[in-house]
C-alpha cells in the first residue's frame, strides 16, 4: 500500500459506512433521496472506489475512480433528490483508519472503539443498537459470539461459492473492495493447504522409496529429503505469516474461525505437521521423544475436535445438517493422520482413541454429505468442484491408520481403502465436469492432498497384496498425484508472480452483521399469518 | 364405582368441551365476554373443577370449587352476554368425577361413555365428530390410534421442553391444573429412571470390587450388596406403583406410551432388571436357570424393539426424522445391556442377535441425532440439558457387551469405549451450560446412569490395559458417577419430602385432542394460495 | 377388450381426455381461443387419442361419450370462443403414428421430428419452447438430460404409488391411456424381478441340498436343476424381449432409466445372472473360466454403481435425500451378490472391493431410508407395501458374502444376518398391513427374492451354528420363501393368462414434460413475498 493520501482513505471509510446504510435504507423504505459525499476539492488521491460500490447500488451511478475530475461530478449526480450534505472531517490525515477495527493493537482498536461508541452520532447509535439486537436474536447460542463476529447465518447468507469465497450481489463489503488490502488481511488460513499438499508429497516419496512393493523403482531418498525440507520451509513460512496475522489482526482470525468453511482449515496446520513427521527422511520411531512430539501435535487437534464436534452435536446454529460441506472432511482427517503417526511411534491406546473418534464422526459426516439434505445451507454449485476430492482423503488415511494399528493390511484396512479407491474413480470419470468455471484459489492445495493420500495407501496395499495390478495402480496413482501437485504448484506460481492475484481481497472477513432483507419479509409474513 | 347420576357426568363432559372451545375463542377474537354454561336445572352433582380451569383463563375468575356459595357468584360474572345461569348441583359432593374418563374401572369408563355418546346434545356431537375427523386425518397410520389418544403431532404441538413436560402457553389442560391430581396420575413412567440409576450403581460397585484392575482398592462387597438390595426394593416399589397405575388408569399409561418422549422410558423397567441381574452380589453365571431369566427379561425388550423400530421404519407420524431425541437412546441401550448379560450367562447367538439389532439402529439414531435435522419436531432448548448424557450410555454399554461376547477387550470393544469417552469429555467441558434454567425432574435419574456405564466400562478397560492412566480414569469416573448419583438422590429426597413436588401434575397426559390454531391458519393459507 | 364398437371407445377416449384438460384449463386461465377437432364422419381408423391429448389442454368441452351424435356437437360447443378449426388429415390411415416418437427406427423418429419441428404451427412452437425452457431451468444438472426425457422432478410430481406406477389425477398421459399399447411399450424393466425371484429359488434349493446342516432333508438335486433351467429360460426370454424393446424403443428405455424407481431395476438383470451362476447345479468353482464370467458380470454393475452413486453424491436433482426409496436396495445388493460369487470362484481382492463399496453405500442408504426425511420426494403410502421386504435383502446377502470372504460364518457375518432376521420379523408381524389396497405388479417378484435370500443365509448360519432352532428356522424360512414365490407365480399366471392384465399400460413412460401448476403458484407467491 502506498503511504499517500490517508485523508482520502478515511473519507472513503466514512463513505463506505454511510453508503452501506444508505443502500440498506433504499431497500427498506423506497424513499428516493440519496447521500451526497461532499468531497474536499484538494486532489489528494481520493479512493472513490469504495464509495462507488455503494453509490452504484443506491443510484446506479458509476464513477470513474481514477479520474480526479469525476469527484466534482459525483455530488451533482447525487444531489438531484434533495441536497443533504455530509461534511467529512479531515483530522489526522496521516493514518489509514479503515482497517483499525480489525487490528489487535491500534489506537482505533477495541478499547478506543468502546469509548467512542459512548458518544456516537445519535442516529447511527440507534441504527447500530437495532442491528445488534437483531444479531443477538439469531445468535447461535454457542456462547462465544460477540457483537463483532457475524453469526453463521450471516456467513451463509452473505457469501457464496463452494469455499464461500464470493460476496453475493446483494451484499456490501465493509472494507474497500476495489483496492488491495494489507497483505496480512488477505492471507487466509486456507494457505495451510499448501503445506498439506507438499508435506503429503514428501510422505508419498518416502513410501515409494521405503515400501517393499515399490523397491523395484529404486527411488532415491533425495526426493523425499528435498520435498521434506521444502515442506518444512513452507510450513514455517506460512505459520509465521499466519501467526503475525493472529497477533496483529486477531479479530480477522476470529472471523475466519467463525466462518463455517474456513474453520475446518484450522485443522490444516496440525495435520501438515503430522504429515511432516510422517514424511521424515528417517524412520519415525527413531525420533528422540517421538511420543512427546505426538502428544504435542495431537493436543490442538483434540481441542478442535471438542469444539467443532460439540458445535455439531449441540444443535445450535452450527449444527451438522446446516454446516456440513466437503471441507468438513478436514475436521475429521486429522484424527486418522494422528492415529497413523501414533501407531508408527509405538503408541497403542491413544491413537486408537483418535481413530474411534474419527470413525464415529466420519460415519455421521459421510452419511450427511451423501444425503445432500435440503436443510444444508452450504450449497455447492451444480458443476463438480475439486473440493469433492476431499471425499477420498479420510478413508484412504483411515485405511493406513488401521493397517498400522493392526500391524497388517487386513480386511479392516482394505475396506476403507477400497471405498476411497471407488470414490476416487467415481470423481475421475467426472473429471470433465471439474474445471468448468471454477476459479483457482489457495484452497486447491487442500484438494490435492487426498490424491496423494490414496497413492500412499496404494503403496501400502501393494506391499500387502503384491501383484502386477496393485503395483501398477500404485505407480499410476502416485504419478497422478505428483502431476496434479506440480500443476497446482505451477498455477500457484503463475498467480503469485505473474498475475499477482494469489491473495485476492478476502471478502469473507468483511461481511456486515445486519440480516438480509428476505428473512425479515418472511418473518413478517409469518407473523401476519400465524 | 357407583352407577348413579349419569346425567351429571354427561353435563360435566359438556362443560369441558364447551369451555375448551370458549378458551380457544377468547384467544382468537379477544372479545371480553365470558362463557355461559347453560346447565339443566336438575341438581345432579356437577363438578366445576374442570370448568373452572377454563373460566379462569377466560375471565381471570377463580372459583372456589369446594365452597358451594361460590356457585351463586359465577353466573353473575358470566351472564353479561345473555343471562344463562350456571346452576351447580351439589349432589354427591364426596366423589371426584373429573378423572373418571381416565379410569379403567369406573361407571364413567369406556362402555358407558360409548353408550352416552349415542345421544349427546346435537351441537356438541357435531363439534366432536369434526374434531375426530381432523384427528383421523392427522393419524399416524400406525393402526393403533383411537379417538381418545392424541396423535404424536398433538404431543409435539401441545407440549414443550426437553422432556415434553410443560404445556405450551396456548394450550389448555383437560384436567384441573391448579390442584394436585391423584398420586397415580402423577406417577410417570420416567420414575423407572431411579431404578436405572441405583441398579447401575450396584453394578459399578460390583465391578470395582471384582475387576482385577481395581483389586488394589479393596472395595468391600458390602457396598454392592447394600446398593443391590436398595435397587431391588426401589424397583419393586416403582414397579408395583406403576402396575397399580396400569390397572386403575390404563388410559393414562396408554397416553404415556403414545408420548414420543415417554415411550422410550417403557424400556427402563426391563433395563433396570437387567442391570439388577448384572449387579447381583454373586457371579451371574452361578444363578440357577439364568438362561430362563434372560429370556424372560429379553422378551418384552424384543417386543418393544419390534414396535418402536417398526414405527420408525414404516414412515408414519412416528418416523425417526420426526421423533428422534436423546431419550431415544433408552430404546437402544436395552439391546446392549441384554447382550452383555446374555454373554455373562453363557449364551452366544441370542445376545449377538440383540447386539446386531442394537448396532444397526444405533448407527441410524446416532447419525440422526448428530445431524439435528430441521424436520425433527422434538426440539431441544438452546442450553444443553442432562438429557445429552444419554449419548454416552449406548457406546459404553456396547463396548462391554462386545468385550464379553468376544471374551476380550479388543479393538471392537475399545472403539465404542473411546467414542463414549470422547462424548463424555465433550459434555463435561460444557458443564457450565448444563444447569441454566433446567428444572429438576425424575427423568434426571435416567441421565445419570450413562456416567455409571462409562465408569463400569472404564474398569473393564483398565483390566485389559492396566496402566496408571487407565486406573486413575476408572477411579475418577467412578467417583464422578457416584457423586452425581448421590447428588441426584439428595435432590430427589429434597423434592420428595421437603418441597413435596417430586411428582407434579403430569400435564402430558392431559392434553386435548383438537388441533391447535396455527396449523389451521397455515392450512387455510395453503388452500388459498394453491 | 371386446371387439365391438371401436368408434364408441375412441370417443370415450376423447371425452376423458378433453374433460381432464378442461379441468386443467380452469386453473390455468383465460386463453379465449380453442381448438376444434372437426372429426371426419367416416370411421377410417383415425386415432383421435393423440389429437385429443392436445384438445384437452385447450378446451373446456365435455363430450357425451356414449352418444354418437355428440361428435357433431363438438365443433359447435368449441366454436363459441372463436372458430379456429383444426382439420385432421386422414392420410395413411393404416399406420399408427402415436408411438412413433418413441421408436428408434421409424419414419417419425428423431430425424424427421427434428425436421418437422422446424415448421410447426407457430402457436404450438411457442408453447413448446416455453416448456423446454422451464424444463432446462429445473434440469438436474447431471449433464445427460435431453429435452425429450422428463426431469426427475417431473417423474416425482406426475406419478404416485410406491412404484411410481400410477399417474396423478392432475396429470395427462401423452399416449392414449384407455387403449392397450404395443407389447414392447408395456414390458417394463421390472420384469427382471421374475428372474431374481426364480433364480434365487434355484440357489436356495442348491443350498438346501448342499449345506451340511440341511443334509438330513435329503433334498433331491433335481429340484435345483429344474429351477435352474427354468430360471435360465425365463432370464433368456425376459432379456430377449427387453433387448428388443431397447432396440426398437430406445427412447422408452431411456425414460425408464431416468425414472428414479425404475433405474434401480437396471441392476436386476446382472444380479439375476449372478444368482444363476451361484445356483448352478454343480460347484461354482468348477466352472471353466469362472473368473472371466465374474468379471464380465461385474463390469456393468461397476458402471451402474459409478453412475447411480455419482448421481447421489454430486447433489443434483437425483441426490439421495430426494430419490431414496426401498427399491434403491436393488442398487446396492448387486455388490454383495457379486462379492459372494467372487469369493466362491476363488477371488479375494476384487470381491472385497465390491463388498466395501456396497457397505459404504448401504450404510448411507439404510440411515436415509430409516430417517424418512421430509425432503424425500418418493413418498410411500401409509399402508406397508411388499417393497419393504427389500430391506431384508442386503444384510442377508452381505452376511453370506462376508462369510465366504472370511471362510467362516463369524461375528462379521452373523451381525448382518441377525439384522436381516430382525427386519424380516419386524415386517412379518405387520403382515396384516401388507395387502390392503396394494395392486399386484411384476415388481412383486423383486420383493420376494429377499425372503429367499434370508432363507439361504439361514441355511449357511445353520451349518455354522448347528442347533435344532437354527435348522427349524432354516426350514421355516425356506418354506415361507418357496410358498411366497409359488403364490406370486400363481398370481402372475392368473394375471397373465386369465385376466390378461399382467402388462398394463406403462404410464410412467408417457408423462409430459411441462411442470405442474402448483409449483408455479408457489414460485409466484415466493416472488411476491421475497
Amino acid at each position: 500500500m502506498d503511504g499517500a493520501s490517508p485523508v482520502a482513505r478515511k473519507e472513503a471509510d466514512v463513505a463506505v459506512t454511510v453508503s452501506a446504510q444508505a443502500a440498506a435504507h433504499v431497500q427498506e423504505t423506497d424513499i428516493p433521496y440519496s447521500i451526497a459525499c461532499s468531497v474536499p476539492s484538494s486532489p489528494s488521491g481520493l479512493h472513490l472506489g469504495a464509495c462507488a460500490s455503494i453509490v452504484r447500488m443506491a443510484t446506479e451511478v458509476s464513477l470513474d475512480t481514477h479520474h480526479h475530475g469525476a469527484t466534482a461530478e459525483a455530488p451533482q449526480l447525487l444531489s438531484q433528490t434533495g441536497h443533504p450534505t455530509l461534511t467529512i472531517s479531515t483530522e489526522e490525515p496521516w493514518r489509514d483508519r479503515r482497517f483499525d477495527h480489525l487490528k489487535t493493537f491500534s489506537s482505533g482498536s477495541r478499547v478506543e472503539r468502546q469509548v467512542s461508541t459512548l458518544h456516537p452520532p445519535a442516529e447511527i447509535e440507534v441504527a447500530d443498537s437495532k442491528i445488534s439486537e437483531e444479531e443477538e436474536e439469531t445468535g447461535d447460542g454457542d456462547g462465544d459470539s460477540e457483537n463483532e463476529v457475524p453469526s453463521v447465518d450471516r456467513y451463509l447468507s452473505a457469501l457464496q461459492g463452494p469455499e464461500l469465497e464470493t460476496l453475493r450481489a446483494t451484499e456490501v463489503s465493509t472494507l474497500p473492495d476495489c483496492e488491495t488490502w494489507p497483505f496480512l488481511l488477505r492471507f487466509p488460513v486456507s494457505a495451510f493447504g499448501m503445506c498439506l499438499g507438499v508435506s503429503s508429497q514428501a510422505m508419498l516419496w518416502k513410501s515409494l522409496q521405503s515400501e517393499p512393493s515399490m523397491a523395484f523403482l529404486h527411488v532415491s531418498p533425495a526426493v523425499n529429503q528435498a520435498l521434506w525440507w521444502v515442506s518444512v520451509a513452507l510450513t514455517a513460512f506460512v505459520s509465521s505469516v499466519y501467526l503475525l496475522k493472529a497477533v496483529f489482526y486477531f479479530e480477522v482470525v476470529r472471523r475466519e474461525f467463525c466462518n463455517p468453511i474456513r474453520v475446518n482449515f484450522f485443522f490444516a496446520p496440525w495435520v501438515a505437521c503430522l504429515f511432516l513427521v510422517n514424511g521424515l527422511p528417517r524412520p519415525v520411531a527413531a525420533i528422540h521423544d517421538s511420543h512427546v512430539v505426538w502428544y504435542v501435535l495431537m493436543t490442538p487437534i483434540l481441542l478442535l475436535d471438542l469444539k467443532i464436534y460439540g458445535q455439531w452435536m449441540s444443535g445450535g446454529g452450527r449444527r451438522l445438517s446446516k454446516v456440513a460441506n466437503p471441507t468438513s472432511h478436514l475436521a475429521i482427517v486429522g484424527n486418522f493422520v494422528g492415529a497413523l503417526l501414533g501407531a508408527l511411534v509405538g503408541l497403542h491406546e491413544a491413537p486408537l482413541f483418535f481413530f474411534a473418534v474419527g470413525l464415529a464422526h466420519y460415519v455421521v459426516l459421510f452419511v450427511t454429505l451423501y444425503q445432500w439434505l435440503d436443510t444444508n445451507d452450504v450449497r455447492l454449485p451444480k458443476e463438480l468442484h475439486p473440493v469433492f476430492f476431499l471425499f477420498v482423503a479420510v478413508p484412504s488415511v483411515a485405511s493406513m491408520a488401521w493397517a498400522r494399528l493392526c500391524g497388517e493390511f487386513g480386511f479392516g484396512a482394505k475396506i476403507p481403502y477400497f471405498i476411497s479407491l471407488f470414490l476416487f474413480v467415481s470423481l475421475v470419470v467426472r473429471i470433465n465436469l471439474f474445471f468448468r468455471g471454477v476459479r483457482f484459489s489457495l484452497a486447491w492445495w487442500a484438494y490435492t492432498f487426498p490424491m496423494t493420500s490414496v497413492a500412499i495407501a496404494t503403496t501400502m496395499y501393494a506391499s500387502s497384496v503384491n501383484s502386477l495390478v496393485s503395483r501398477a495402480l500404485a505407480i499410476g496413482l502416485a504419478g497422478i498425484a505428483s502431476v496434479t501437485v506440480t500443476g497446482v504448484l505451477v498455477t500457484t506460481m503463475y498467480h503469485a508472480f505473474v498475475r499477482k492475484d494469489l491473495f485476492p481481497n478476502d471478502v469473507s472477513i468483511a461481511i456486515m452483521q445486519r440480516l438480509n432483507k428476505p428473512k425479515h419479509a418472511v418473518a413478517q409474513l409469518a407473523r401476519c399469518i400465524l
